[in-house]
């Protein structure tokens, strides 16, 4: 597209792209948007390297001037966003791209790529947090993802609400708290499970997390708080039904003394399985392949569309595909959430015909917040968004937002989106 | 583990770990393995920068002896595995890795994400080659995963017998051929779609293929072949009730005397809707979310499991967790397919108590197939089996492989495992 349009002279036509989903998967209330911050450092550092241009020329999938083009490129437009960790819904405008239309057009993959699994984790990680009671959950799933993805997705977990991860390179990258978990090998390294318990205790102290189902849960928890004495800090049960044998677990715990000792249970957790937890005496979740796989809906369904470009005579007109059931709402956007008298959320507005970069939007009364933030002008990234900290302020943005959301939001039932969208 | 197991003297026990997974996503009847080929590069490349180390110091995660241990680490032990491409069961034991406790526990989660994803893509992307009739299909989704996935996707579905992809790192990379196409931007980025398409034929010749779906199908067509003339190679239709919009394309095109024209489709295909277009007059298919997300099992359920080790007499014991339903078969083991005369796969059959590296497998009778091959011995990786070369190697062992199993394993309808899996 990029090759066609230079030269058909309308590659550097001034264009307006938006990404957005249509809908939120079935079933669900909101969706979280995640990856911004991520997304944003890999905008500034796009580039084509002579290797890559190399690839390009000999195979000749573009030509000289489009060559040259991209060997020059680096993104020099604006964007205008959701904050990252912000709730959205069927038709937000979740970011704006404003810049030549090959500038924009080049981005799509990337931008699509990271929104649409980032979000999809952290929109499932939500789900699981709002019922996890305030128990702290780790995301265990990066041996069920792609091995980069797996950073992205113990970052966009923690973003959502999780309390650590056991990808250490995530913790090096954003700053994630991290944990570590002994796994069944470590025990059937040993002779007996009893040298096991003896050589982890020995490296970590009592205050570590014993795994006690490897051969028998009942023998494991005794033999645990014989090696480790009743201080012993956690055990880690990871099979069996659930409910039951967490029961049994802390009975017997209490029993030997163990008070204080906490259950950790791993096990295909999702969000129904933490729900269905939720009277049982669990201290801590540890969560894999439901939350890096987005608990059944691995991409978040997010498109980016052209949605405007500047004429000649410099007037924006508005675009959409016109032909069918995928309809797209054309034109620059801005967008607000109205809140009622006590907080809570209750309509997305999205106004059409002003663009972010516009005068500020006509008040519709209540309370009103603006969804749309400057994350890059000129090219510029805002330094507030991006790494370590970016991924802090995400977060707390999340948990801010989160309760603005009515009750029903909560609701792990199927249902329609929350609050309705309004064009305007 | 690393960290406790050197400090109580097991670290250095040598082992052997299994990855396979106990069974099949629910209703598939055989998975394809993939990942290999990558896998092997980067366990080869798989070192500890000091920036990693120093921040595993900072942060205290392990101790001296480990971080010295870590900073040393390049993999050195055996890997022998079923070949890249292969089908495989529930049990099938894909990977076996031979080597220290150490050095092999700390390949899990490479290991595991790599094959995990690769294989969910590959096992989805056979099914829809399989009902395609033989029509090409380029994977399309790059931006429906994250995206590094992204790559290993279109490798995988390249693997799978997909016929190229629109990601062109892939086609640098791996050398999969590359295809690409113009979206609803480029159409709606021109004052026309008639301008839209002047400018796609200009750059790319009348052999291009023009998106028809912007506006109105009939009339996109229409002007397709009045801007191309008949010799246009083909349009693309990304909307609407396909089997109907497909057969009214053909005949319109036809009408025109654009007999050779190609129709390409796109548009949240998958196997089933793939399956549902056998009898249109569709060309070529685009595949986009359901192949790069597995087509509803992003991952693919393998686990990584410690199966036995050496005891200090040099003898191996096999070993195997016991407590529940998530049961693993202990011990060292060879893997045959059993074929009957008519070169058909009826049996996977997986020998307990010998090592891949031990004396042949005693016959069954019939025809039989060894497995396991050599992918990795001490520490050396087999050049056959990476890279390029490695790529195209596992498509045409997949081509073979899918000519051997019974006609059911082709029925989309839920079902059991196509061949039942029987421990000797």
């Amino acid at each position: 597209m990029v090759d066609a349009a230079i030269s058909s002279g309308t590659a550097d036509r001034e264009c307006m792209f938006e990404a957005f989903a249509r809908r939120l998967p079935p079933g669900r209330r909101y969706g979280i948007l995640a990856g911004t911050g991520r997304l944003l450092e890999l905008v500034r550092a796009f580039r084509f390297t002579d290797a890559e241009i190399g690839w390009l020329e000999e195979n000749a999938v573009v030509r000289r001037p489009t060559l040259d083009w991209l060997a020059n490129y680096a993104f020099s437009g604006s964007i205008w966003g959701y904050q990252e960790g912000e709730a959205y819904f069927p038709g937000s405008p979740l970011l704006n791209v404003q810049s030549t239309f090959a500038e924009g057009v080049l981005l799509e993959t990337l931008i699509l790529s990271v929104l649409n699994y980032d979000t999809s984790v952290a929109s499932a990680a939500a789900r699981m947090v709002s019922v996890s009671l305030g128990r702290p959950l780790a995301e265990m799933g990066s041996r069920r993802t792609g091995e980069y993805s797996a950073v992205a997705a113990a970052r966009a977990a923690y973003i959502a609400g999780f309390s650590s991860t056991s990808n250490l390179e995530a913790g090096r990258s954003w700053g994630i708290p991290t944990m570590g978990t002994a796994a069944h090998s470590f025990m059937l390294l040993h002779d007996t499970e009893e040298d096991a318990f003896r050589a982890q205790v020995a490296a970590f102290g009592v205050g570590t997390t014993l795994l006690v189902d490897t051969y028998d849960v009942p023998t494991g928890i005794a033999l645990a708080v014989a090696v480790a004495g009743p201080a012993l800090g956690s055990i880690r049960i990871d099979s069996g039904d659930l409910p039951t044998v967490v029961a049994a677990a802390r009975a017997q715990l209490d029993a030997l003394g163990a008070v204080q000792t906490r259950i950790t249970v791993t096990s295909d957790l999702d969000e129904h399985a933490i729900a269905a937890l939720s009277a049982s005496p669990v201290d801590a979740f540890g969560v894999g392949t439901s939350v890096v796989t987005g608990s059944g809906e691995p991409a978040a369904g997010m498109v980016y569309k052209l949605v405007a470009h500047k004429n000649d005579s410099g007037q924006w007109t508005s675009v959409a595909k016109t032909s069918t059931a995928k309809l797209s709402v054309g034109g620059r956007k801005t967008a607000l959430r109205r809140l009622d008298s006590a907080g809570i959320a209750r309509e997305e507005i999205v106004q059409l015909g002003d663009g972010p970069e516009g005068a500020a939007p006509a008040p519709h009364g209540g309370l009103e917040r603006e969804l749309l933030v400057p994350l890059v002008q000129g090219g510029v990234v805002d330094e507030r968004y991006v790494g370590v900290a970016g991924t802090q302020r995400a977060r707390q943005h999340h948990a801010a937002v989160m309760q603005e959301l009515p009750i029903e939001a909560f609701r792990l039932g199927r249902g329609d989106a929350v609050i309705p969208t309004s064009y305007r």
